[in-house]
């Protein structure tokens, strides 16, 4: 459909982006040619920062832009509780809920032996390292499926014979849900995991 | 929930793009972060690029890389038929059907009074300009909705008088739908529209 060379291969490099297809990145690419030259500026330069600035926290594999990150340099934070998590944006959904006072761990991953990321991928041995140190509790936060299931279990293995306790987040029907909706699986480990009212 | 600040600056910039919410942004913005820093940078060149190189054709105003475009100094292409579009992306459908040989006429706009979108804010003199050398048939492609038809019917008084032959692209039902699912409007355009077989 012969448009300019410059316009096809934005649309070929947005097309790369996740949740992005042919359709929603040439729509993105006509919005960009409409918009004025600052605010694209603005998006080139944002997109630069990030991979330049944001850097990995050497304590927690957190993302950060001052190494240790703002959760392990910071003195109100119960070090003694460390809250293990696959990825780094599952922090902030951690931290909507202001329940958790302690520090984080991320890991990285899940195990995952059909995608090939065994345990050696994973930023397990620092974890280790922090338990080592006077911890007195690791809450497994890896996600609710076969993946963070089996790494939460590997983990707890590893974690017990250390002497620390081992605690794995609580799974069961969600709140503000209809039971009649509810999976097996889930409806089982919500059963499981009754407690007395 | 104390993002690092690039982060969160990327991912309202983000955000400003059409379609992409809150949480589409900060999926982006975490894949951004985990791609090869070439990749970001191949992304960073072509938003540039589009910004620099695409201007637009001074005699059709469609987008293009050289003046006159690819449309306008093709001399395969018939430039006594004139179909006039609303926005550059329409030219590309166009294209599609393989039907049209002439060339374009991009108006940047449809007339629209609840925008205060007046026929002076699109590019309607170049296209009287260029139906007084010679053009034998204009082809109204502009949208089947309130303003695409407005404007087309503007364009068509205009137009008229110059003694051009002056058509628009036929309305009615999509082929491969069900007649179950047309709108009364659509139905009625549709049997207004009816041919002999």
């Amino acid at each position: 459909m012969s448009l300019p060379g410059s316009l096809t291969r934005l649309i070929e490099e947005l097309q790369r982006l996740p949740g992005i297809g042919p359709k929603g990145a040439q729509r993105l690419a006509f919005h960009i040619l409409k918009t004025p030259r600052e605010q694209t500026e603005r998006l080139v330069d944002a997109l630069r920062d990030v991979k330049e600035r944001v850097t990995y926290c050497s304590i927690c594999n957190n993302i950060t832009d001052v190494d240790p990150c703002a959760f392990c340099a910071n003195d109100a934070r119960d070090g003694t509780m460390i809250c293990v998590v696959e990825e780094p944006q599952n922090v902030g959904g951690i931290e909507k809920t202001r329940d958790f006072k302690g520090v984080y761990h991320v890991l990285m991953g899940a195990l995952s032996p059909l995608q090939g990321i065994g345990p050696d991928d994973l930023k397990i041995k620092g974890l280790l390292g922090r338990v080592s140190n006077g911890v007195s509790e690791v809450i497994l936060a890896t996600n609710p499926n076969v993946e963070g299931e089996a790494t939460a279990i590997y983990l707890a293995r590893l974690l017990k014979p250390l002497g620390v306790k081992v605690t794995r987040i609580a799974m069961g029907v969600p709140v503000g849900s209809d039971l009649e909706y509810a999976d097996e699986v889930t409806m089982h480990k919500s059963l499981e995991g009754r407690r007395e009212v």
